[in-house]
């Protein structure tokens, strides 16, 4: 049901930057949905990307950044956060001028082991260096709190839980609210203010990584629970 | 009924370093609880601490950090987290030797204006710091990521939440986790390892001062919540 309404209603063109785990999983899903999606990577022609657009029917297409960064009407981030500045340099700011730019990245740095610590974090963050860097394209960050899974298909994990937005520009988090829930059935999206709240929802790695340990399984998110309930959006 | 419990079983020496709103509302639940509290400041006979122990009884006492520490069995860290280690400096190490000490304190630094930055993060926390400065000393870090009414009350947030511990010492980690229940009520308990999960419960502060800002109120939490459910311990 939610499919036929995103193909009637809703069928995108739809740029997602990146062909890790999230990007192929948010892509694949976008696809599902009735959208048409470019996935884009460093070169064009990529291996792990010409094997996605061929699984996934004639809506699928693979390009270099710039040509994912253009295909889009909205663009995901799904590079790795220490890559995710230059990954978007070479998609280049005309490409994602006035666009909205859903950013799931984390700066996780694994060149000291595991667990990974945090490229940037505490007076700065990786959306807040995306939104500076790229000033005429409307950051939303989002997502990066859970598993790639999860991301596309909150019911993985059961009962209520939420999301985290946060952005400067407050049509575009409105529409990402909205996206959140037509295409991935989010039920509670929680608005954490302007983008310097990527720093709390990136600053969340830690104790995600923490609790994936402690629980053994990476289907799993938390709830807000406030004293005499809370509204969620 | 967990009062005369706590009275009969259990009654305590406890000793509760720092005299802020943390200090004070620990202290003075577990003097309701029936155990012996000493508070303890920068020097003994502060203002706080001589107000706060005429009004809690024949059990409720006050004293130099070096006497809390030395009367409590127990030892709560209240103080302020860009001073603990020179608070638990002049409390001395002789005095937290063998000792459980729980650690509460988050290393915020407002010296910058609000939103609070955190003055220790990502590659080390100020739970593992003290670990490391008094090594004898069982430190088990928790209760620092809710409210400090919340901390002993966490009734006031409805519904199912949950609290972190973490520590090196696993004794001295299942006993904070019975007395979190036994002293306060809380229900679910998650263990996140040793003290150096101390980073990740520390970094959520960012996301604590968003969701206040986002919520208005300081009584909530999070449930976290899994695939397939999960054990509360």
């Amino acid at each position: 049901m939610r499919m036929d309404e995103a193909k009637g209603e809703e069928g995108m063109k739809i740029g997602v930057l990146g062909t890790g785990m999230a990007g192929a999983t948010i892509a694949t899903k976008l696809i599902a949905l009735g959208n048409e999606v470019m996935l884009g990577s460093r070169n064009a022609g990529s291996e792990k990307a010409v094997k996605w657009a061929q699984a996934n029917g004639a809506n699928a297409s693979q390009g270099a950044y710039a040509q994912a960064a253009r295909f889009g009407e909205v663009l995901f981030n799904c590079t790795q956060g220490t890559a995710s500045i230059e990954a978007l340099q070479s998609a280049g700011a005309d490409n994602l001028k006035g666009k909205i730019l859903i950013d799931v990245a984390n700066p996780l740095d694994f060149s000291h082991g595991t667990p990974p610590t945090l490229s940037i974090c505490n007076t700065d963050s990786l959306g807040e260096q995306i939104q500076r860097k790229f000033p005429e394209a409307k950051v939303v960050k989002t997502l990066n709190t859970v598993n790639c899974e999860v991301m596309v298909n909150p019911a993985l994990v059961p009962g209520d839980h939420d999301i985290f937005v946060c952005g400067n520009d407050a049509g575009a988090k409105a529409r990402v609210a909205e996206l959140l829930k037509q295409w991935f059935g989010w039920r509670s999206v929680i608005d954490l203010g302007d983008i310097s709240a990527a720093r709390a929802t990136e600053q969340m790695m830690p104790i995600w990584l923490r609790l994936y340990g402690a629980l053994g399984v990476l289907h799993f998110n938390v709830r807000v629970v406030a004293e005499g309930g809370r509204s969620s959006q």
